[in-house]
């Protein structure tokens, strides 16, 4: 199954575990059959494997029996406690091999994780990844990892199976949380906006379809904002050249009002409107947008 | 001082009027001077037509005196209350004349404005100019107008003057406000995820430099949730064919307790969590993202 996809020469094939086999552990150990590396799968229900024994996986019937089959083993459940339940038992097996853990949760419990193999000699891995699992295996899939800088040199050419974007962040295990989480806090932020921005349009009468295309030129001015704002937020200096937070925050309470006028959801603005409030208050009304950040780490 | 920026031979000098000279009715004089249009200026308050006079304008000594001068009236000042005190008691001088009202206000004060105008035979178009002071004039500034389409077409190559990115956007008054607010809306949304990403980030030890070319990939996705969205909500049908809200939910739920565990402000998460709630409480739990709209429109 694996002939049409041949992994480069210089990846030896290596032999792989993949323990939980939702929607995205089946994904995964997909990517890894692709490349040719002896897979197998163990989930703790069963059934899920046949897709994958069908492509070539190994299924074990148990979690052990499935770790010692692997030199790498990724981990893909719902929560660290469901990965905690399934790896505590599985401690001394574990010892020497390295241990991935793929399981989206809290920057804090990654570092737990990391401590608990630690304490067990057990090289750790933790790690998010960045797409839905269709986009798995393709060379637009982003997945970061931190943690053991060690295994991520040794394995990283076998992670590339699951998306060539594959990048250590650093070695404290709980960044590929951190990225993962703010990240994703960008996009909500920004879908929300997008989709209030589509209502207040659509309540003055103007269809979805004819602002599209100009919405396109808020999300050109993005990369701009995230270069400015990252360096002013780590120098803590937000020099308002262009436009201030005192008339943006006007600005802001503008569209409020208007939505407001229109009967449509305002909390969002409202939140954006107190936390740039907060940020004048305190002095940085002639500062930049990124100001709002020193509003943001002291809500009170 | 028109002469190192000659207008086109197709673009016959005109006499335009603008009234109000703060930052950004002094930043639309001179590029209409720049144009070579002959260009009289007024202002409430003395002193601001200045360095426009230095730039070949003519200063207006009453209101009155300005509008006769010109062909095309642009008024920009800080809001409709103030555009209309200016206006009022010329109406009789403006008939015949086609007034541009380029001042930022809510959609319903435009249509109020046009109403009036209409009452004095007056052509009236409405206009939001969405680029700050210094681009005016230049091939990205944006400008949006809306009402009397034969206003437009009669002076588009004026109003090219102002911005290269000139766009009629219907025939109802207050569409170029609406066209305004709605990106505005979708640009504070974005840039108040995008410094909560951040500060979450540096919660974790992450450095804001570190993270900003992994928010670009953010930025990326977003062309295609503007076009998905936009179909979606014309049609009012939300197939969640790759993520859905309750997942989507959720996860949101986990950056508000990564947030809440490191002591940031949660309200931006809160607002995004109970809109995305309210939307699968009506029953949109498997749609995709864009089916929020239906709990934005609806509050209650
Ligand atoms: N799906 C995506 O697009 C996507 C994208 C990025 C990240 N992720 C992350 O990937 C992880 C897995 O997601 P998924 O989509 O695969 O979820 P899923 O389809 O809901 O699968 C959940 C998996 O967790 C297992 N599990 C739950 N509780 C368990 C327990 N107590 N003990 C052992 N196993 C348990 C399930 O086993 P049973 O079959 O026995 O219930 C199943 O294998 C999550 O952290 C998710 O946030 C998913
Ligand atoms: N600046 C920007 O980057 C920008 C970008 C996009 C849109 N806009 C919009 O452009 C408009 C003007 O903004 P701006 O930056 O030029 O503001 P500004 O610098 O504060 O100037 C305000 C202008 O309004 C006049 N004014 C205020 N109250 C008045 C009244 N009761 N009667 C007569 N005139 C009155 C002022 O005259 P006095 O000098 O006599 O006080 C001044 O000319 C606003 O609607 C703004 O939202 C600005």
């Amino acid at each position: 199954m694996a002939s049409h996809h041949p992994i480069p020469a210089s990846v030896p094939p290596t032999p792989v575990t993949v323990i939980g086999l939702g929607a995205m552990g089946r994904a995964l150990a997909k990517a890894l059959l692709k490349a040719g590396h002896p897979t197998t799968v163990w989930n703790r229900s069963p059934g899920k494997a046949d897709e994958l024994v069908a492509l070539g996986a190994t299924a074990a019937t148990t979690a052990e029996e499935a770790v010692r089959a692997g030199e790498l083993i990724i981990v893909c459940v719902v929560d660290y406690d469901a990965s905690q339940a399934i790896l505590d038992p599985l401690a001394d097996v574990l010892k020497g091999r390295v241990l991935v853990n793929l399981t989206s949760d809290l920057p804090a419990r990654a570092r737990q994780a990391a401590h608990w193999a630690e304490e067990r000699s057990i090289a750790y891995l933790d790690g998010a990844v960045m797409v839905p699992t269709h986009m798995v295996g393709s060379a637009d899939a982003l997945l970061f990892y931190s943690g053991s800088r060690e295994s991520f040199d040794r394995f990283e050419p076998v992670l590339k199976a699951l998306g060539e974007k594959t990048e250590f962040v650093g070695g404290d295990p709980g960044f590929a949380a951190g990225y993962d989480l703010s990240l994703l806090d960008f996009f909500y932020g920004s879908i929300s906006g997008l989709i209030h921005g589509f209502a207040l349009a659509k309540a003055e009468g103007i269809k979805a379809v004819d602002i599209a295309p100009y919405l396109h030129s808020i999300t050109a001015i993005l990369p701009a904002m995230i270069e400015g704002s990252a360096s002013e937020i780590d120098t803590g200096s937000y020099p308002g050249t262009e436009a201030n937070l005192a008339m943006m925050a006007a600005s802001v309470d503008h569209i409020r009002h208007a939505s407001q006028a229109r009967g449509l959801d305002v909390s969002l603005l409202e939140s954006i409107k107190s936390v740039a409030d907060r940020a004048i208050e305190r002095g940085h009304g002639a500062d930049d947008w990124a100001s709002t950040y020193e509003a943001v780490i002291k809500p009170e």
